[in-house]
Order: structure tokens, then C-alpha cells, then sequence
């Protein structure tokens, strides 16, 4: 890992670029397929998932059949760890449920607020190298409490033309109306258009490899909403020498895994937890099941000493990073002047040491 | 005025197409300036300046003694209307905080969310043809009540260099922090990169024409949130045969002078109301003091029949317009059926006919 003292503030922002492959090249790839999408429909899909996922599909819809054979294929103890994660996402977004907010601001003007289900909504699930079921939990479930009517998911298939039937164990708990195995760029432009089999969506949500996040920006400018730019996925990690080195190191590596563009940072006021970190990093790395993976995006990944509170959050605020990991003796620093995120979400686990959490919005 | 009597589904599309000018050639200008502005700053901000608004500036940013001045040039009853305004927005925006919203889902796990203000944020005012001074009425008030730290405002300069002293007293009186005389895609690149000028900021707000809704599209690329993108500027309004033609009429020009590239767009139930709002239009046109500009919107614009309710809604949720006007003896379904809109705010008038009002977000 590459290891910074104190850089300097004049080269922050050259330090914190993101390892993305150059805009450009990417943006041509998504024009073309989008354009293609837009007029050719189903075949141009077809044709993108020959050619990105290996496999000739003549149907991209997932049958009844596959639905109920994935059930089969899942074993129990997955499907009651499912079911809890699903009970627990579930209670956290009930919580958030508003009242309309009314306001008679001057005589005869009456104003309110609320807040409304959008109809069509599309999921994306990565599924290139992990079936990220965890994904459908948090993008469904809400969507759900929400009361969307229409909830449709795309994810790439594999080789033989299939879905992990965990995806679509988890799609059909969670109540999503259609799966179609479709993936990357060519899902994002079906969602967008609309296509003999897909239907148009209103607002697209979830992540991606950076090929999915332009295609996600590119659909804006079809008037379809996306809940936000969210791949490669990236994460920092404040940490001072109150924390523990191997929870760290397990952070760290648990994002790093995702992808080979992912993209980790810690951030310290301790210069031995960066050695400790990076020593655990290593010896966490040999047994890791995914550590081709995870080697290639800790090789973009960066271990920052700066020598003070205030300056580790400039950077931190600097960065604004999608995901926010805080184990100091200071915690409440950190998450009051974490600046760039409106929205935050955070949990405390009062196993071991406390730690929060954040996503940006 | 273009009129439709009972579309067909199948042409719905295309009926509803914006009238953007081609989106690549936009894409290329926005393109090249933001690298320019990135690269070059000040200078490059001033190059554009000169280009575009006509006057070359050495400095962009507003004086105090500008500003001061200002306060002289604004009549007390316009002053007045506008402290009036901003204390309602304040009314309706103070209503919306919520407190935060904490979870335990299993025993150890705490979760919460919180909203938290965005350190800062960039207004974009557009000032070409009109001094948008309600838009910073209604951005600058919420980003106080939300406590953001730094609020800037940029805004074009006219063919002297000068603000409109409405536009400087009306972001003083919202504290705003500093207002810069720079407009369109330079003013969107100089708020997303920084130059020696403007700071960079966290996120942008604002409309504008479709050069600066493509620039803030272009500035989520380089990590800048925007707020949407919203502009040029549309309006939807839905009538049937309770409503007053001259108010809907009122309510058309009234968007279609924001500038050339406003659409427009009337959704009836009757076929009389669609030639009672055609005469209206007309009529009104004649006595707006912008009526050059709202005539050449007005032509982009359509008065579409639609035989049912149920039509009508579908082809408004097709649509997804930016602003909704609601004049129906059944209001109520026309809010509880838009899909398109999660977050909507309505008002309610007492005065005349009953109207409701929602933004897309």
C-alpha cells in the first residue's frame, strides 16, 4: 500500500483522484451502447450480453421455474440469515417514514410536503464477481415500505446464462415484480428506453463497476432519476491509535474486495496504527478467498498520516468518500464536521470497539 | 399553439420530447470550457465572460460598496415584498426539519440518520433576460435554516459588468457570503474546479438554460452534487371544464417568459377549455411586457386532449413535468396518481379556484 506522511494541502487533490479509467474512452462506449439500445431494443441487449458476459440469451426474463428452483438451492441457514438481515433493514426504514408536513404561511395560502412512492422503479445488482444479494435487501426493501408499484431488477448472467440463486432467492423475498439477466451498460440503457421485454423506469438505483455509474449519469439526461453516481465503490477509514488494527485492516479489505477498481483510504493521526494496519492488511490478505480481487485494488489504495485531527478531517472532507468508517476516542468529531453528506446513516456496534459508519447522498 | 386531440399512446414520445437543442453540440462547448476553466481558472473565466455576457471583467467578485449601493437602489416596496416572501419561506422550510431518526435493530446495533447541512453550496441565479431574485429567496433560505457554512452565488454580469441591484440586495438579505459576476457553463465550472476567485464547492443549486443544466450534468462527474437538473424550464398544467381559462392561460405565459426554450404544456379533459385557454393566451400575450420571449416559447408549447382522467394522468406521468398545476374538480387525484415526483410540495389557494402546485424532484 502506498504509504503518504503529511502530504502537502497543494497535492491533495492530485492524491485523492479516484483510479477511474479515463472518462473519455468509457463515455464513447456508453453513447454507442445506449443509442443501439434506444433503437434496436432486445437485440442490441442480446448482442451486448453475447459480447460482455460470453453468453447468446434468446429470453432475458427469469422464469417462474428458475424462481422456484432457486429456492431449492439455498440452504436453510442462509435463507433465516436473509430473512433476519431483511427484518432488520425493514424496522430501520419504517423509522423513516414523515408525516406531511403542512404550513399556512400567509391567510388563504395553505402549503405541505410529502413524501410519495415513485411507480417504476429499476434495481441494478452487480453480479460479475459476488452475487451481491445484500444489495437487493437494502435497494427492496425500502422501495416496498415506500409502496412502489412496479420493482424490477436487472443483473449480468453468467457463463450458462444463469443467476446465483441467492439473487433470486433474495429478489423474490423482497418482492421485486421481474428479474431479467442483464448487466452493465446494456441494463442501465434497457431501464432507460424500454425494450420489447424490459419495461421504462422512472428512477434507477444501485451500484457498479465505473461503466454502470456513467451509464447511470447518461440516463439523467433521458429524464430517468438515479439515486446517485455510486461506483467504483470507495471507502475510508478514519483511525487513531484507540483503534484496532485488525478491524481496520478487515474494513479495508472488505471494501477492497468488491472490485479490482475499488478504492480504500485510511486516514490516521498515528503513525504506528498505518504500520499496523498495513502489516495486518498483509497477513489478512493470504487467507482471504477473493485476494486476487482484493490485491489489485489495495495496490490503488492509500495509507495517510496526518498529524492532527482537524487536518485528517479536511482531507476527509476533501475526498468525500461513499463510505465512512470512524474508530477514534473522538468519534463525534469526525461524524459533526463530516460536511459533504446531508443525508447520513450511521450504526454503532458496541461489540468490540465502537465504530460508525456513513454513506454519502 | 400546437393542438392534439386524443394522441395516441404510440405517439406520446415523441409528442413530449423537450426542445433541447442537440445534446452533443451542447456537450462539446460544455466540454471544452470546463477543461479550459479547470486548467486555467480566472482567466479562462474571464475569456467566457467576454464571450459570452459581452464585458471584459478583471474582477468577479461583487464589493461590499457594490452591494451597499444596491441597497439604495431598491425601493422600500419592493424591499418590503421581498422581506414578506422570505419570511413565509422561512415559515415553510423551518417546518421540514426533522429530528433524527434512531434505531436499534438488534440489541448491540444502533443505527441513526441524520440530515446535516453541506458546508458548501454554490447558487446558480440566472440573470440573461430576467433578475431571478425569487430563486435566491427560496435557495439561500433553506441553506440558512439548514446552516450551511458558506453560500456563494454566481450570476451574469450585463453588458456593463453590473448585477441587478435587486439580485445583490436580496442575497444580502439572505446571507449570502459572496456573489461573483459569472454566468452559465463558466460559472458551473468555476463552483465545480475552483479558480483564484471562486472556491469549489460541495454542491451546486440552481436553474438555468440548457447550457448550464448540461454543465451541472457534466460537474457530478468530477464529485459536485447538484440539486437536479432543471432547466429549461417546463410547466404542466392539467385542467378540465371547472376550471378559469384566464388563470391557466396566466399560468402558461407565466412559465413560457422564463425564456425561448420553455415548454409549456396543457392537459385537458375538455375540448372547450382547450379553445377558451388558446383565446386567453392569446389575449394575454398581447399586454406581457415579455412577450416576445413567451411567444417564441409558446411555440414549442401544446394543448393536448385527452378524452378521460385516467389518459390525462398516464400522459402526465410520461411527461414527468418540472412544475404541475393542478385546476380539476378532482384535485386530489391528479396528486394522489403523479409517480414521477417523490418529494412534492403543493399550495393550496383560496383566492379563485382551487390550485395546487408540485416541483419534480
Amino acid at each position: 500500500m502506498n504509504k503518504l506522511y503529511n502530504p502537502k494541502r497543494e497535492e491533495w487533490e492530485k492524491l485523492l483522484q479516484r483510479p477511474t479509467q479515463a472518462l473519455e474512452d468509457i463515455e464513447q462506449t456508453v453513447n454507442d451502447i445506449f443509442s443501439e439500445v434506444r433503437s434496436k431494443g432486445d437485440s442490441a441487449v442480446s448482442k451486448y450480453t453475447d459480447l460482455f458476459d460470453g453468453i447468446k440469451l434468446d429470453s432475458f426474463k427469469v422464469t417462474t421455474e428458475e424462481i422456484e428452483a432457486a429456492f431449492g438451492k439455498v440452504s436453510s441457514e442462509l435463507k433465516n440469515a436473509i430473512q433476519l438481515a431483511k427484518s432488520n433493514i425493514e424496522k430501520f426504514h419504517e423509522a423513516q417514514k414523515t408525516p406531511k408536513v403542512e404550513v399556512t404561511t400567509t391567510k388563504g395560502v395553505e402549503c405541505w410536503q410529502e413524501k410519495r412512492p415513485i411507480q417504476k422503479v429499476g434495481l441494478y445488482i452487480p453480479g460479475g464477481s459476488a452475487p451481491l444479494f445484500s444489495t437487493i435487501l437494502m435497494l427492496a426493501t425500502p422501495a416496498n415500505i415506500a409502496g412502489c408499484k412496479e420493482i424490477v431488477l436487472c443483473t449480468p448472467p453468467d457463463k450458462n446464462g444463469e443467476i446465483n440463486p441467492v439473487i433470486l432467492y433474495t429478489a423474490a423475498l423482497c418482492g421485486v415484480d421481474k428479474v431479467f439477466k442483464i448487466g452493465g451498460i446494456q441494463a442501465i440503457a434497457a431501464l432507460t428506453f424500454g425494450t420489447e421485454t424490459v419495461p421504462k423506469m422512472y428512477k434507477i438505483f444501485g451500484p457498479g463497476n465505473q461503466f454502470v455509474t456513467v451509464a447511470k449519469q447518461l440516463a439523467t439526461k433521458f429524464h430517468v432519476a438515479i439515486d446517485m453516481p455510486a461506483g467504483p465503490s470507495e471507502l475510508l477509514v478514519v483511525a487513531d491509535d484507540t483503534a484496532d488494527a485488525a478491524f481496520v485492516a478487515s474494513d479495508l479489505l472488505s471494501q477492497a474486495e468488491h472490485g479490482p477498481d475499488s478504492q480504500v483510504i485510511l486516514i490516521s493521526t498515528s503513525e504506528q496504527m498505518i504500520e499496523a494496519v498495513e502489516r495486518e492488511v498483509e497477513l489478512q490478505l493470504e487467507v482471504l478467498p477473493r485476494k486476487e480481487m482484493a490485491q489489485r485494488s489495495i495496490a490503488n489504495s492509500k495509507l495517510i498520516y496526518l498529524e492532527n485531527k482537524e487536518l485528517a478531517m479536511e482531507i476527509i472532507n476533501e475526498y468525500g468518500p461513499e463510505h465512512f468508517i470512524v474508530c477514534t476516542a473522538d468519534n463525534d468529531f469526525y461524524i459533526e464536521k463530516n460536511y459533504k453528506c446531508w443525508l447520513c446513516i450511521y450504526w454503532k456496534l458496541h461489540t468490540g470497539k465502537c465504530r460508525r459508519l456513513c454513506f454519502r447522498y
